[in-house]
């Protein structure tokens, strides 16, 4: 069950905030899209990083950005620790990071957790007169490509997707290697080239397991933080480009 | 002394060749821009790659799609032992190849002779009412890379420059190495994956030695021959963009 919560049009974009029922999860969302009676056009999910949440800056400044050049709709949710889904309100800094950095090592399920709940959100902006559900991107670096690989991988609805900032590390390696192995649609992927989280070596080999021969590397200097703004933008630019020829065809 | 051979227009785009006079070396050209009238823009550079010559398929279509799109001339020029510079007529295919591995191996003075060319080509050029010879890129791959990343370091016309299929490798390794270490403009840096004639692992360190910290680097899958369309397009959009910067500042 959603709930939608504000629902908010300023500047030629439409923001709307939502909770969704998953089980015993409830599931705090941002959707961005259009100004009302747009037809339905793709749909594009933002996973966000550990520390941050769905409403941080550089999440609705790629949403906005969506939406303003391709009208396309865009959505976020917060991940597990992160955001609303914590009661301490907390919304930011070390302690989610740490708290996930613990949840990734120690709960098996946290993985399985997330892909379930962008599959709901899925479903359940289906429905809605201006969402192709059937017409989906995904972005995540760092923590948005830990657990947003194993949702690439399980989605069918998934066109394409931008990932990065993480190799093949970590307490799950063993099941990122094998979603990114089980990977058909086009990736963009980004590293940060002095990555002091997650060396470049072990992006290189993620990137070499990914299934798809549709794939790209794109790498600037600076350490894991220091995602140049040009990268943003072209990563952005990738997903509209494969939406829009997903769309093409189908129409 | 230039002397200027063919000149004709055709689908809005003007294309001169050209034979310039440096010390004993006779350089042979093409250089394209939009119809005759146009106000001097930006200046474009190829280098091509061994086996090719000024005249292959993907320097004209670049250069035919770089005036198309942003109204820049573009030069190429043929390399040593490559195209018109050839007394036996052979414009490609293994015995250009060949014979530039023998000269790069074993003449050191080919590298400052192309470096001279290019040099003497811009000067030249700077001329013509059409041609801003201040506001220079290069795009070079592999042998254009070889024979290029030297011009790009000793040359501050050049504002941006797109090098790559190339890694710290070959006879004049040490020289690619602290000419990239002096290069202080934007470089766009293809590497493909499966290199088989210079290894991934090569081409990153020749990334890593670039002086400046602009600089990015665009990985696709595949052997050294199989860059993709998106590729060239993609490198020529970084050129026109930064030259285009260049540009405004100017003015």
């Amino acid at each position: 069950m959603v709930t939608w919560l504000d629902d908010v049009t300023a500047k030629e974009i439409r923001t709307r905030s939502f909770e969704l029922a998953v089980g015993e999860r409830s599931v705090p969302g941002l959707l961005w899209t259009p100004p009302q009676g747009a037809e339905a056009g793709p749909l594009i999910l933002i996973g966000h990083g550990a520390s941050g949440s769905k409403s941080e800056g550089y999440v609705v400044a790629l949403a906005r950005g969506v939406v303003r050049m391709a009208g396309m709709a865009v959505c976020a949710i917060d991940g597990p620790v992160h955001g609303d889904r914590r009661l301490d309100g907390v919304q930011s800094g070390p302690l989610p990071f740490l708290q996930f950095s613990q949840v990734w090592a120690n709960d098996p399920t946290v993985t399985d957790a997330m892909v379930d709940d962008w599959r709901a959100v899925i479903d359940e902006l289906s429905k809605l007169p201006d969402v192709d559900g059937t017409n989906v991107g995904y972005w995540g670096l760092s923590m948005g490509t830990i657990l947003g690989l194993p949702l690439v991988a399980a989605e069918p609805r998934i066109r394409a997707a931008v990932l990065g900032l993480m190799g093949l590390a970590g307490p799950t390696v063993e099941r990122l290697r094998a979603d990114a192995m089980s990977v058909s649609c086009p990736i963009h992927f980004l590293v940060q080239w002095d990555d002091q989280l997650f060396p470049r070596e072990r992006a290189f080999e993620l990137f070499d397991a990914f299934g798809t021969t549709d794939k790209i590397l794109v790498a600037n200097p600076g350490e894991h933080g220091a995602v140049p703004d040009a990268a943003f933008k072209a990563s952005a630019a990738f997903l509209i480009d494969r939406l829009g020829q997903a769309a093409h065809r189908v129409n």
